[in-house]
């Protein structure tokens, strides 16, 4: 099934479940105010949200309404939990290859994973605005998974089952402050502002067989100001979804509704692009000694799409105007 | 006044106003259910929580109860966000002399900061559980503030204004972690299991004069397993929390209730001892080339507090037992 998240009474807005075409959306109230409740309490209130689905998908679409998703939060506006991986390899070794190529880099035997903010998560169309020209603004074309509670000391096998939804997010990075902030080593704050999600989370079942291995095995279409900027491929995930999951549990419980990203989607063949600028800017030195493609500036947009089998969107799209602060 | 949280109807708990010696509290459901709410409409909640605390003080306690602080949770059980600070140069000075003696430890032109998870706060005298010895099982006593909304880009002049209440922190750490996460630049996940925090949270004019220049100038009292092992003075901060708060809201903001820490406290003066134990190994190893104090052990116990100059204790004590898993 397909849920989404309108302007509602509180913070967290208010829950729909979404027909699979993202044309209409019907309340759910009676089940769940919200998404978080509906996270906190999964077992409980998944098969009443389902039936209401089925019943949207076999045309009963009793007080159903048009879905905007140009209307909509992230399907989790404040999260109690935000992590964010970076675990493409093809994308680690282009950025050490651009900033260091003095030194290998060695594949880590850990995932390496940040602690976002998440209290100030957008939706799929809201501006990206208020950061100069010269912080170095810039996506990331990222897939995430949002899980009900997982306790200390979850093993990855045992993660997975506790991925509930699917999400599609825009890491909105601020690359002036990356280095910085990664030479320090405690963590982004500077370099990563408030993260934007698709409008719609989807149960794993909805991807067919294109969720295995604890991977979104398809691409993510990212384009910049109207054309296209790459289609790199979730299946390249170095490390899995449980992985991720569980070092993130390891000493410490997720509460239900915690978010975990993979990182900016990679893919080793160069011919399909990247889903951030930074990758481009990094292949543009290892190829030719200095970037030529800049970060994002006033009046541009950012695009990001999932398709399935059928050119159905999945998550709905993340459509971002850019507005700078000069 | 002083204010703490009690068990209650949500995660959240439920808000009460304490006497300030800490024997009496009365509950304000009628004022605010939970801390967070009032934090979140402090303006107008503020002077009917002073007015519930100034009649404490004259004596009227009608409706008030004895307040039994080991069956308070933090003030935040949960904050929107948990950031913390490493900020006294005599602590940073310390680690990088014993871990990396080959280096000279510049002192950095921007604080240090990670973003820690805030959806599991602990309370006073909750257990240090769950953790294994070999991980290096640590405390840290730190100072924190609690703000109302910060808007990015809030300078550090004006993110004073914002500071709300104070609060006493136990950043429980697993030091076996450290030095991967910090190398790998991310910042802390499994090195930062979830934090304690003493049960009372003040307003800034409950500590006088000792609130200045943007610090707890006050001492910080640390006992482990019943005998002292240090008291640093919160003067001694390189930057403010003015300073912390304007960096963290630097390209974002920070929502009511988000909690900052100052990162261990540490004085220059040796003879006043540490309030972590990370820090007295790497005195030991300067001095002699080799740590002696062990981390922490099953049975041991933290105590934290921090009194006025009558000898009163300001946020009540931290008392966590440790229950090591072999």
């Amino acid at each position: 099934m397909k849920l989404a998240t309108l302007p509602g009474p509180s913070e967290n807005g208010r829950l729909v479940v979404v027909s699979r075409d993202l044309k209409h959306c019907v309340a759910v109230d009676d089940i769940a105010e919200t998404l978080l409740e509906a996270i906190r309490r999964w077992d409980d209130v998944a098969p009443a949200l389902q039936d209401r689905f089925d019943q949207i998908e076999a045309g009963n679409d009793d007080g159903s309404a048009a879905f905007k998703a140009g209307e909509a939060m992230a399907p989790l506006p404040r999260a109690p939990q935000w992590l964010d991986g970076s675990v493409f390899q093809t994308h680690l070794d282009l950025m050490s290859q651009a900033l260091h190529p003095e030194r290998p880099n060695e594949p880590s035997d850990y995932p390496f994973i940040y602690q976002g903010a998440s209290d100030d998560l957008r939706g799929p169309t809201d501006a990206i605005s208020g950061y100069r020209f010269d912080e170095g603004i810039d996506f990331e074309g990222e897939f995430g998974v949002v899980v009900d509670e997982v306790p200390m000391r979850t093993t990855a096998a045992d993660a997975l089952d506790h991925v509930k939804l699917l999400v599609l997010i825009n890491d909105v990075s601020l690359r002036a402050y990356a280095g910085r902030e990664i030479s320090a080593g405690f963590g982004f704050l500077q370099a990563k502002p408030s993260t934007a999600f698709a409008a719609v989370a989807v149960t794993p079942d909805e991807l067919g067989g294109a969720w295995r291995d604890g991977r979104v095995n398809l691409p993510l279409r990212v384009e910049r100001s109207g054309e296209w900027f790459g289609h790199p491929h979730g299946s390249e995930m170095t490390f899995h979804f449980g992985e991720l999951i569980a070092h993130s549990a390891y000493t410490r419980l997720l509460s239900a509704g915690t978010i975990i990203g993979s990182g900016t989607v990679s893919s080793a063949d160069r011919s399909v692009g990247s889903a951030c600028i930074a990758e481009r800017r990094a292949i543009e030195i290892i190829d030719s000694g200095a970037p030529s493609t800049q970060f994002l500036g006033d009046g541009e947009t950012v695009r990001m799409e999932v398709l399935d089998d059928d050119g159905t969107s999945i998550f709905g799209e993340i459509y971002q105007p850019v507005v700078v602060d000069e």
